[in-house]
């Protein structure tokens, strides 16, 4: 685990230090820049700082492997500084700014950012700017996320390192960084339990290509999550007793559930219920992308034994218990490259349980998790496709409805498609749990409507799906009806 | 490779050998059966025919992991003997079954069925029927595919084996059975290398289960191709000059070249264009899911150095091809289950180049590979989704009209996507060659529109675009008239 080269110093050897505007002064305006940063942690916010500030005429394509906070997907979308935008986001600036089509976006899964930048052809990363918590000369510790930060500098031409001081050096004992070969010499990742460490710490590099290290002090912006609505708490109860059959029925769980968890107040709130299955004698494992604060009070109270994923999408108060606590969490928690915690090899070989949620479902098991109206972006479709494709069981958890009933989140067709029916094996909504698994497209339908959608809509969607039956072949559809709706 | 237990004889030890009337009378009128087969090959005869004759009152689901012959799927479905059918079918009178609504299908990712059947909850199966080339107390050999049918006698209650004298025995030499574990147990499939072998010829199982081994003489139906069309050779003149530049760009195919290619006369046509590539210094290896007659060819010509695949699609001057050569052809060609063949890890691993056709496309880059309208289902989405998915280039290639021109292929929208925006990153038609990576959606939507659409279509579907980009966010959508089309 590297410990013999293990240091206090957060700058090690002789580095080309200086600050962010000096360093940014090295970008070109119409650079394509690789980010690191996931979960709106751990990515570089000096660099982009100075970058806004600059009064420069820029052009930017800027790359990050999930979502990036205010100093990139606000400041600099309102100094008019990105012209494209690769994975995912978040921020109201960034969205509209993509929305209103000034910023090109290609919605990618999380598991293959860093492939498509390396081996194909989303990018070609002229600069990858990274936050660390240490740097030395051929090697640096990755803050709060890792993301596809090693694939980007590898492809990137030139490093800009940001050592943030705002960032406990203690992070680096939750890093466990392993590096994907090239295919087709590819070999297998040697990971066989979720908790085992394979890697190190450090991400290196080729020294030629440090450009410049410079200092930050700001810290990531923390979540905010709400308290579980009473429809969280119907959907999460529900999913509980679903799962507790399930566990028993299937032999994957004899002695251990594996669960993975989307980002999100409903997510916290689906965690809180698992303290129900932890009663049993099965180990309960996290193998997903974020850390949510949830989770840190599952492994505090044993109720939960070991945690991967490649972020920290902590609150203030989540941050704050990690950070006092590292060493302590550090013996059950692990952050890796989102190629390895997103792996479809390893999603399959651990057996996981995928627990997404969605922005609307249609009756044929369609989930569109990125567009509302199908045309406006909200976030990205993330490692929602990862998980739900290769997970031995996929769930997606939803409230039935939206605007206070006024929208029906059961529609009958979805004109976005992140998921398909191939995808997803269980919907669960405050109403019930629809297990689709085996079912024929109008076998599908009729549970949605009759286990998922709200009361209030059923009629409608029958009325839907009767008409559509008469005139159709196996997938009972009518495109103009669906359009209407 | 179990050379020591090699036997000249069909049937060995001591077996419960009996006709097939007699052994379908141990199969309940409702069973769950799940039969071998892939490729409409390699599936059992005798037994359904037994029963097809019964004049039973049936009530069947029959599971198979790709498509069976007119044995299963045309006589049981005369007899209306189904009820239910996973997850795969290629004959007309299951195909109007399904459409008509008499018989509920399900359809699935060929490398998951398997797991899908032994720990999710497609189907609970009472009997495996699998066809063989030879027997012992508790192993079988398989004849021309494997499929997920090792998966399937694991998760069956009973056992009944049919051999088949007209499978030549030495289609033993061809396969490579090696099994997956339990989940979160299961290991890495240790395969390095596409034409390795890590398995046995043999699927064994739990003697206790056999519950009859019977005999059949007939063999599988074989394939009849058309002649490439000028558009087929268009396309595959297309397809091998992006194909050309993009080998030299990426870093991945500096020295071998991984390609699958989905089953089909344009299949073929595309096949027989690689003799461009292999000119060069790189190996052509193929790594798909069924071997076609132009695989044979290129093996004998020295221009493919190995493949590898789960069944025979052969015509039936390539059977007679491949039995008369057996023994040369297994130095380089080896058949795998179907969650080998299929594997999303080794499809990554590999860095397979996944080569697909499509029902239709629409202008957002999502695929429906298998419901005309929508609605009627042609076959099933077979192994296209783990390619299309895993692979290190995904790459579609379709006429771009079909009846004469009278429709058009891409249109606004699909209403059925098998695969998205996020599996897809090549277009090919035979007008040209749509290279969609890192596009946003409205420039993907140009791209396919100048690139791949029938000059003839351009027109309406540039107006659509228009109209739909007035009025919406992101994603450039009008459902409305895209249901107009």
């Amino acid at each position: 685990m590297a410990l013999n080269t293990r240091t206090n110093d957060r700058f090690t050897g002789t580095l080309p230090r200086t600050d962010a505007e000096t360093a940014s002064e090295a970008i070109p305006d119409d650079a394509t820049l690789c980010v690191s940063g996931f979960g709106s942690v751990g990515y570089p916010k000096a660099v982009p700082l100075a970058l806004a500030a600059s009064g420069r005429d820029l052009e930017l394509t800027i790359v990050s492997a999930g979502s990036a906070g205010d100093e990139i997907d606000t400041e600099l979308v309102e100094a008019d500084a990105i012209e494209r935008r690769y994975s995912f986001v978040s921020r109201n600036a960034i969205r509209t700014a993509i929305n209103e089509g000034d910023v090109a976006f290609s919605d990618r899964n999380v598991s293959s950012v860093g492939d498509e930048v390396q081996y194909g052809r989303l990018a070609d990363p002229d600069v990858a700017v990274v936050e660390a918590v240490a740097v030395g000369e051929d090697w640096f510790v990755p803050s709060t996320s890792i993301g596809q930060t090693a694939a980007f500098v590898e492809a990137a031409d030139r490093l800009i390192v940001e050592v943030n001081h705002a960032q406990p050096l203690e992070l680096r004992d939750l890093h466990d960084v392993y590096r994907l070969g090239k295919p087709p010499e590819r070999e297998p990742i040697p990971l066989t339990d979720p908790d085992e460490r394979i890697g190190s710490p450090r991400i290196e590099f080729d020294p030629d290509k440090l450009e410049a290290v410079v200092e930050s002090d700001r810290r990531d912006t923390p979540y905010s999550f709400r308290d579980p609505t009473a429809a969280d708490r119907t959907i999460a109860s529900n999913f509980v007793d679903f799962l507790r059959e399930e566990v028993e029925r299937s032999p994957v769980f004899d002695e251990r559930i594996t669960l993975q968890f989307g980002v999100g107040s409903l997510g916290n709130a689906l965690m809180g219920e698992l303290t129900e299955l932890s009663s049993s004698d099965r180990d309960l494992v996290y193998y997903g992308e974020v850390v949510q604060d949830g989770l840190l009070d599952m492994l505090d109270d044993d109720l939960l034994s070991s945690a991967s994923a490649t972020s920290l999408a902590l609150s203030e108060e989540g941050q704050q218990q990690l950070f006092d606590g590292i060493e302590r969490y550090a013996e059950d928690m692990v952050l890796r490259p989102g190629d390895v915690s997103n792996s479809p090899a390893l999603v399959d070989r651990f057996g996981v349980i995928a627990v997404n949620s969605a922005v609307e479902i249609d009756l044929y098991g369609n989930v569109n998790s990125t567009h509302v109206k199908g045309s406006r972006l909200i976030n990205g479709i993330g490692g929602s496709g990862d998980f739900n494709r290769n997970a031995v069981l996929s769930i997606c958890a939803l409230p039935s409805t939206l605007s206070d009933g006024d929208i029906s989140r059961i529609v009958p067709k979805t004109f976005h498609v992140d998921h398909t029916e191939h995808d997803v094996d269980i919907f669960v909504t405050e109403h019930g749990v629809a297990d689709i698994r085996g079912c024929s497209p109008l076998e599908r339908a009729e549970l949605i409507i009759e286990q998922c959608a709200d009361p209030s809509y059923r009629d409608d969607l029958r009325e839907y799906l009767e008409a559509a039956a008469e005139s159709s072949g196996h997938v009972p559809i009518d495109p103009k009806r669906a359009a209407d709706w």
